[in-house]
C-alpha cells in the first residue's frame, strides 16, 4: 500500500486541515528517522525544539508537544486550574463548541461562554460571567481563554490582547490562548510569536502546527511559571504522551525552527486576502466578518453555495443566515483561487 | 531545521519504540500526501484502511485510529463498559502501571488487578476479582482486559484465549485485548491476525502499530458488534481524533495492508531468540521468563547491567531483584546482537 | 449539647432552606427508630415509600432517594444520557448557576444553556442548542432539563410541559425536571403530582423534600422505562447511597405520603401571594417576576434592600439591577409577613 | 405515615449501620430544629461543632460535616492529591471494594491497594507501592489512606500509626485516615480522639458518625496545614454539601460533645468482647481475626451459619473459607448477645 490512492491535484476551501504536510516538513521527518532516541521526549528533537521555543517566547517558555489541538486546549486550561474552575470564553469558542465536550469531561472544568458576536473577548464580556469568587457555589471563574486568529477568522490587536491580559490578571485569572492559527494572526498583524503571547501576558499558549501544514502536533507552550512540573503528569494521564516524540518534534522545528511558519501563513493568508477582494467586489455575495487570517466568511444564497459546493469543498457556517466559510491553506494556490472566484461568477450568474 | 541532529547509527535495546520508522512507512506517508482530503476520518486512506481491516478481522471488524496506545486502551475498554464497570487484568498489564491512572482518571472506570506471575490471565486468576454482579457496592467486572504478547513477552496460546474468553463471556464480560506487539505475537505463533482475535473471540483490539515500525497510531478494532456507533463519540470527546487521519491511516495501511507487519514482528522476535539463547548459555545471565516474542528478560548482577549500560541503553525490570529487560525492534541487526552479547560477556567476564 | 443553641423564633426570607423540619416530619423520624431495619434501602420504609410514590407517579414510576438536590439532578441526568450526551437547559438553571459544574466535572456531561429571561423554556428556545446530532464533534443534545417551579418562581402551565416534552422526545431527547419545588407549583396549578409530571410526558423527576420542610432527602423518580436498573449503580457510585436509608424514606413518607406536601406548598404560596401583593400595592418597590409559586422576586433601591437586611435576611438576586428575592416557607407565618410589610414601608419612607 | 411501620424490637448481627438512632441524637435534632438557620453550614451548630472539634482535634482542626462515609472518603483524599495522584490502601480497604469505584470515578484518582492480612499498613507493605515519583507513566503515590478500626475489625496501636506517618511523610505522601469506627477504636485503645489522630501524624481524618449511632452525618477532619480553603469547593462540586447543615452538625455535636460517642463505643465495643469470648470457648467456631473494636470474623461450617441467620440477620465475610462477620452496635444488648450465643450453640450441636 505504498503509493497514491488519492488524486493530490484536488483541492477546495473546506479547511486548513483538509491540505497535507509542507514537503520541508515530511523532508525533517525523514531526517529524524534512523537508529534509537529516546522515546517520550528526552529524544534530541525535542531538546531542539525547547532551544527554538524559549527563542520565540522567552527563556522562560516551556513547550510539550501533544498530539491534537484538542487536547493541548484540555491540558493547558486543567494546568491552570484547581478542580474547582472555571473559564470564561466566547460561545463561539472552538473549546465550547467543537471539542464534544472534552473540557468538561476529561478536564472537569465547567465553561463560562458569553456572547462574542465577533468571536472576541473584551473585559466587559468577560465581566459578564467573572465573578463570584468565594462562593462554594459557583465554580469559580479562574481563568479566560481566547483564540488567536479566532474562529471566525478575525484578530485581536496587541492592545486588546493586553487588555485583557491585565483585566484578567487583576481579577485573579490566568489566560489561555488557543492559537491553532497562531501564525496566521502574527503573519497578519505583523508580530512575533513572542511578541503577541508573552509581550502581551498570556500565560500559557496552544501553539497550532496542524493547520499551517504539519502532520500531526501541536505544542502546550507554558509562558510563565509554574504549570512545567504539573504538565509533564497532566499530558501523560491526558493520553497524550507520544513514544516516538522525535517525529512531533521534528515537525514543530521545521516549522518554527524555520521561517516555514511565516511564509506559510503569509501565503494562506494572501490567499484569503485576494479571496475576500474578489467577494466584496461581487454583487450578490457578502463579506460577513472583516478577513483578518487565512479565513472567509461569506453570505450568499444556499442553492448558489450548493451549487459551488458540487465543484469545490467548503462547509455552510450558519445555513440558516446563508453563511458559508472558506479557508485557505499553506498550499492554496492563485490559480485554486482564481478558479474558485470564476466559478462562484457562474453560480451567482445562474441563478 | 531540515537536517539530522541525532546520530542514525546508534541503537539499543532499551524499547521497540526507541527505533524510529521502517522506510516503507516513510515513503507511505509522502504517497499519502499532497491535495485536499477530508479530515476526521472521511479520506480515501482511512477507507481502505478499513477495507484492510475488514480481511485480517472479519467483514464485522470496524477500526478507529487514535494517536497511541494508551488511548486506545482507554476508549477500547470505555466502549465495553456502563459508567459503573470495572475490568478484570493482570496486575503487570500496561493499563494498570504504566498509564498515569488514565484507565481511571479519564475513562473512569475502575480496573482489579490479578497477580499474574507470567503476566497472562486464566479462568481461575479472572475468577478471583470477577464476582459481585448486582451488588451497588461493588465496581460491576464487565470486561477481562489481555496483553497479547504480554508485558513480559509471554504469550497466550489460542487455546488459552478462547478459554478466557468463553469464560468471561459467560460470566457476561467482554474481552480486550491489549495489542500493541500482536504483530510479535501473531508472527511467533505462526497464526493470523484475525485467527487470533475474531477467531477466539476477542470483543475489541487495540492493534499496535508504533512499536512495530509506524511513527505515531494505533487502532481500536471493534471486532464484535456494538461498539462502532458509540466509537466515534468516544474516540473524539476523548481527544483523540486527528484531523490529518489519513497520515495515521497511511501508515496502518503499510503495516497492515501488506506483509510488513509480519516481516518486522518475525525479524524482532527472531532477534531475540537469538539473544535469548545466548543468554541461557552464558553463565551469570538468566533468562526470568520464556523468551515468545521481541523482548528477553533476564536477570544479572546490578553492577554488571549498570556498566553494560553505558554501552547499550536498555532498561531494568526489577532492581531489587536483578531483572533487566532487552527489547528488539524491527531495525534491530544480527550485528546488534552479536555486538551486544560480545559486551555482555566481557562485563559479566569483567566482574 | 441536647439544648437548642439558637433562637428559635427568628425566621426570615432568605431560602425555604433556612426553615427547619415540620414537626410531623420529626415525629415520622421518632417513629422509624429503634430495632434494625436493613440498610442501603432495603428497609420498610423505602419499600412502603415504593408504594406511596406509585401512587403518585403511575406503577412504572421508581424511587432513589439522595442526599440531596444537586445529586438528584446530576444522576438523574447521567441515566438518560451516554457518556457523549448533552443537556439543553435555561441559562438561569440551578444546574448551570448554582452546583458548582457537579453535573459536568462529576456527572461527565456538558449543558447547552439557552437563555430564558422567565426561567422557562420553549420548544423554540431548545432549538437554539437541539441540533448536531450524529457530528461528533459536538456533545450530543440528548436531554432536556427543565426546572418546576423555575428558580424565578415563575410556573410551566401543563400544556408547556406537554409543548416541552412532545418536541424533545419527536427529537430523540428526554426530559428531566428539577422538581426542587415540585410541591409549590403542583399547589398553584392545583393538579396532581403525577398529572404535572407522568401526564405531561416527563421522563425523569428531581423530587424535592428538603425545601418543603424535611430535614434532608430528595427522591430520583424514573417515570419512563429503562433507568431503574442502572440507577441503583450510579446513586452508589456518585456517593449518594446513604446507609441509614430509612429515615431519609420516612421523612419523604411523612411529606408524600399524607397530604403535608399540599398543605405545606399550599401555605408557602399563600404566603408569598400576600407579600407579593403588597408589593404590588405598594410605590417604590416592583414586582420582578410574577409570583407563581412561593418566591416573591421584586426591585427596590438597594439602600432600602440593605436596610431592611438588618431587620430580616434575605437576598440580592441582581443587585446591578436592584432585584431582590423573597422567599416564604412553610413556616412563613401570617404575622412575619405581615411584620416584613410594614418594614419595608418604613424602610421606603426612609429614604 | 407518622407511625411505626416496622417492628422495632428486632434486632440482629449484621451491621452497625442496621442500627437506628441514639436517643440522645433524635433529642439533638428536635432542640435544633425551629425558627430559621444560614444554609450550608453558616449556622450556630456548625460553628459550635467546629468549636467542639478543634477542643478533640487541637486548633488547627477543621471540621467539614458531608452527607455519607464514601464522599467524606473520597473528598479527603482528592484534598490531599493533585490530578494525577494515587493512594497506596489495603486490599481490604473499604474505598477499594465497597464504594463502586468512587474514588477512581469521582475523585479521578488512582489506588494502589496492597495485600494486608489483618487489615492494616506497614511502611513495608506501604513501600511495595510507595516507589516511582517523577515518573509520569506511573500515577504518583502521594497518599497513604489507613482505617481505624479496620474493616476487619483489627486496630493499630499509637505506635503503629505513628510509624506509618513519618515513613509516609518521609516519602513526601501524606495520611488519610478512614475512621467511620474511629470512635470503637479510641475506647478501645483507651485514648483520646485527637491522641489518636492529630497526635499521630494523621494529615486528614474522615470522621465517623452513622455507624455509631447518628442518622446521617460524617465529617472530614482536616488536622494539618492546607485543605481547609479547598475543601468547600469540593465538597460542594461533589455533591456533599448539605442545605440545613444544622441538623447533620447537631447530631455531630451529640455524639461527639458530650462523651456519647465514647459511651456507644464502649458498650459496642463491650459486646463485641462478649460475642468474641463466647466463640473462643466453644467448639465449632472460630476466631479469625482478634477482637478489638465492636466486630467478631469467625470461621464455622456454612451449613450452621446459614440456620443461625434465620434466627439472627448477619453477613457473610468470606464464604469459601466458612468466614462470618457479626457486628455489635450502641444498641446491641446483653440480651441480645446471650440469645445468640445460646442460638449459635444450638445450631452448632444440630449439625
Amino acid at each position: 500500500m505504498t503509493s497514491s490512492i488519492h488524486d493530490p491535484s484536488v483541492r477546495g476551501f473546506a479547511s486548513d486541515n483538509y491540505s497535507g504536510v509542507h514537503p520541508e516538513v515530511l523532508a525533517a521527518l525523514a531526517d529524524a528517522n534512523g537508529g534509537h532516541q529516546v522515546a517520550y521526549g528526552e529524544d534530541q528533537y525535542t531538546q531542539e525544539l525547547e532551544r527554538v521555543i524559549a527563542g520565540h517566547f522567552g527563556d522562560g517558555a516551556t513547550i510539550f508537544p501533544v498530539f491534537n489541538g484538542t487536547s493541548a486546549n484540555v491540558i493547558a486550561l486543567q494546568s491552570l486550574l484547581p478542580r474547582w474552575g472555571a473559564v470564561v470564553c466566547a460561545a463561539s469558542a472552538h473549546i465550547n463548541v467543537d471539542e464534544n465536550g472534552a473540557p468538561e469531561r476529561v478536564g472537569g472544568m465547567k465553561l463560562l461562554p458569553v456572547p462574542a458576536p465577533d468571536g472576541k473577548l473584551t473585559p466587559e464580556l468577560i465581566d459578564m460571567e467573572a465573578w463570584g469568587w468565594g462562593d462554594e457555589h459557583r465554580a469559580q471563574p479562574l481563568a479566560v481563554s481566547i483564540t488567536q486568529s479566532t474562529e471566525l477568522g478575525t484578530l485581536y490587536t496587541l492592545k486588546e490582547l493586553r487588555a485583557i491580559t491585565e483585566h484578567a490578571h487583576g481579577l485573579g485569572m490566568r489566560v489561555h490562548m488557543d492559537g491553532a492559527r497562531i501564525s496566521n494572526a502574527a503573519a497578519s498583524l505583523g508580530v512575533g510569536l513572542g511578541e503577541m503571547t508573552t509581550g502581551t501576558g498570556i500565560d500559557i499558549l496552544s501553539l497550532g502546527g496542524t493547520k499551517n501544514g504539519i502532520m500531526s502536533g501541536e505544542g502546550i507552550v507554558a509562558l510563565s511559571e509554574g504549570p512545567a512540573e504539573s504538565m509533564k503528569y497532566l499530558r501523560k494521564m491526558n493520553m497524550q504522551l507520544g513514544s516516538k516524540m522525535r517525529f512531533v518534534s521534528a515537525q514543530l522545528l521545521a516549522l518554527y525552527g524555520t521561517d516555514l511558519w511565516l511564509r506559510s501563513a503569509s501565503h494562506s493568508n494572501a490567499m484569503a486576502a485576494k479571496l475576500s477582494t474578489a467577494v466584496q467586489e461581487t454583487d450578490g455575495v457578502d463579506l460577513v466578518y472583516p478577513t483578518q487570517s487565512n479565513g472567509v466568511f461569506a453570505s450568499l444564497p444556499n442553492a448558489v453555495a450548493d451549487r459551488l459546493r458540487e465543484r469545490f469543498r467548503f462547509y455552510d457556517w450558519d445555513r440558516s443566515a446563508g453563511e458559508v466559510r472558506w479557508m485557505c491553506s499553506f498550499d492554496t494556490t492563485e490559480e485554486d483561487v482564481d478558479s474558485f472566484i470564476a466559478a462562484l461568477k457562474q453560480e451567482l450568474a445562474a441563478q
